[in-house]
């Protein structure tokens, strides 16, 4: 299929998903709304779940290229900042929020979730190679572990607190996970020493 | 009402909710379940979604006391322990993930969903209260912050990856927060000194 027929489809699929949610989200309601076959689409897809999996993977609006700052903290913070607009700036967020909110309840959906997670950390597994050879974090530390502590507080704060993200999230969460949060903060520790007024 | 009748009436909700998601929870149904009569129901819980938010923070079987071990690090991973208790061991967990997947489409649940953390964050309080007192955490650390990392990591790596919880995951965790995922682990830098053979 035409990558831009394609993107049509997926497009349609995520506005129709967030519009009415998984159990209003149908083959026929997408066809009508991109404008494509739905026997075509059957042709690729066999089922909704099939459809809203690829979708999830392959739609431009969910795709994002990872940071490459030139550090850990900049592309860590950079990476964040994707995760908490994904889930709190609409039109992705409305998409987002849905299909990870119904992966929960819908068996089929939740192997789509799991593929969603599993293509974005191939692709964040860069960025966690380019910190291993900059010398920037050691051979021990678990790059999963520090995206689901990462992604998992944008998650948490954003959308089962329902408290807004400030400017200052995603630097404040990198910089716990990196340094830890028993370490005084840079800025404290001059403090302490009269380096700073 | 008393607290066991009350209780009843709970885990009837709870139940309910997990085996039929939030759209096939009714008072009715509740009241069924329960043995309490429709109307003494709604005279205390004017809705569905007023009776599933009191569940939700009053519940016994959602209820934990903040763990008291005498070191940060002891209370955070029995903490995190409980979190991953929460999300995957039934029946707690059948109703824990059913109620929050659920909260991200019902605006009237999500509100329960921000007053269940709001519970709990205000019981963890005690755990960093204490760890300030024996000098183990900075003023400037933020505790809601430790919190959604912690728990937001469990949620990520649980239900949306669906992996499993290895027994090392809370102390991993637990770990990389307080110490800071640079820092190179004691193990390790004692190996490099030629401390451990």
């Amino acid at each position: 299929m035409a990558p831009r027929k394609e993107q049509q489809i997926f497009q349609a699929t995520l506005e129709l998903l967030a519009a009415k949610g998984y159990e209003g989200l149908t083959v026929e309601g997408v066809a009508e709304r991109s404008g494509v076959n739905k026997t075509t689409i059957y042709r690729w897809w066999p089922s909704k779940a099939a459809l809203l999996a690829a979708a999830l993977v392959e739609a431009d609006l969910l795709v994002s290229a990872p940071p490459d700052t030139g550090s850990l903290r900049g592309d860590l913070e950079a990476l964040l900042r994707g995760v908490a607009a994904l889930l709190t700036s609409p039109p992705a967020a409305d998409v987002a929020v849905a299909a990870l909110g119904a992966a929960v309840h819908h068996p089929e959906l939740a192997t789509a979730a799991q593929r969603f997670f599993a293509d974005r950390f191939a692709r964040e597994e860069a960025v966690f190679a380019r910190a291993r050879r900059r010398g920037e974090l050691p051979d021990t530390a678990d790059p999963m572990l520090i995206m689901d502590l990462l992604a998992g507080a944008v998650w948490l704060r954003a959308v089962f607190r329902g408290l807004p993200l400030d400017d200052d999230f995603a630097a404040g969460a990198v910089a716990a996970v990196l340094d830890g949060v028993t370490r005084p903060k840079a800025a404290d520790a001059a403090k302490s020493l009269g380096e700073v007024p």
